[in-house]
């Protein structure tokens, strides 16, 4: 999945531009990040990073791409029960890592302002649908799976998990933009009495 | 609930900005959106827009406060029917105008440039606050009018209009974000099914 998976690239070297670029994102924003930013951040020289990406663009949408593995590896928990994959995912999206040293915060915010440059930009574009595209299969999975093991009732796996998907972006967008740390919290409680909670009502 | 409303300022001068700055904001979008750029959408001189708006941000700030506004005058459906106002206010916050002319588009990509700059910028924030915290409450006397009325199911109408206002926005940053036109409408019948049929189980 990673798009340094099999090419002739050390892996690492991409996997410290990619750190680099998180640290670069959470410190100055999106709107003040440069190559040289994200340089500074970097063991290695400014022109091993223009070796790997021409511009801040392929670098960023190559970012996107790697946040998706991140995301996606995190979620391998080791169960095969439906619901501690469900809430392993829902926690990861709409609660994030809910550390305490507020780089998440910072992390989101940038990833926003990314987000809100994707109607211009067609590299972030494409590459936030396929990380939409991806996650909407995972989650549909995790339902899909629920329902054939008989721990989930019977649902439309596929609608369903659109409506979460739209759930948990705008709680963690409001959370952002509001300022209040609580919200992704009442709508992730929210949504398990509303929508989980019934989807589970099989195993009851 | 307008800025203007009992000022000593002309109501249609404030108007006549708000909807200069609508205009520029779908021509130029929020990255390119200078003074300059709202003056020449203007029909008076760029002195009155600075006599009424000192800087970018102090107008961008009312103009957040000008779409509550028009959203809820909108939404002032001729009708005591709960069913009809919920219809009403969740087709206005998810789907909205739904034009032919792509300016709703280009405004609500707009939108989200500005959404985006809140956690920097506080006058945004809060104002983006404020509109949430009326249509949330719009939202919720609509669904406790029902619940009186005993045309809705009982339930607990602010927790469930903070799920349904994370929905509604995530469907619509997904759609504006990955540019597929069908995911709000998607969206809109998926949280109809498993969300609103249930609220609405009274009444059948």
């Amino acid at each position: 999945m990673s798009s340094s998976e099999g090419g002739s690239e050390p892996t690492d070297t991409r996997e410290e531009i990619m750190e680099a670029t998180y640290r670069a994102l959470c410190e100055h924003g999106y709107a003040n990040l440069t190559m040289q930013a994200i340089a500074d951040e970097f063991e290695k020289t400014k022109a091993v990073l223009h070796y790997h990406y021409d511009t801040k663009n392929e670098l960023l949408a190559a970012f996107l791409e790697h946040l998706l593995d991140r995301f996606t590896s995190r979620l391998d928990v080791d169960s095969d029960d439906p619901n501690a994959r469900l809430d392993a995912l829902v926690d990861e999206l709409l609660l994030g890592l809910d550390d305490e040293s507020g780089e998440d915060r910072e992390f989101h915010t940038a990833l926003l302002e990314l987000r809100a440059q994707a109607p211009h930009n067609a590299a972030f574009r494409e590459q936030l649908a396929a990380n939409y595209d991806l996650l909407l299969d995972m989650l549909t999975t995790i339902i899909d799976d629920g329902i054939e093991q008989g721990v989930f009732h019977d649902v439309d796996a596929e609608r369903l998990s659109a409506l979460i998907m739209a759930t948990m972006l705008g709680g963690r967008v409001h959370q952002i933009t509001l300022d209040r740390e609580a919200i992704a919290l009442d709508v992730r409680e929210v949504l398990e009495d509303e929508i989980l909670a019934d989807l589970r009502s099989e195993a009851e």
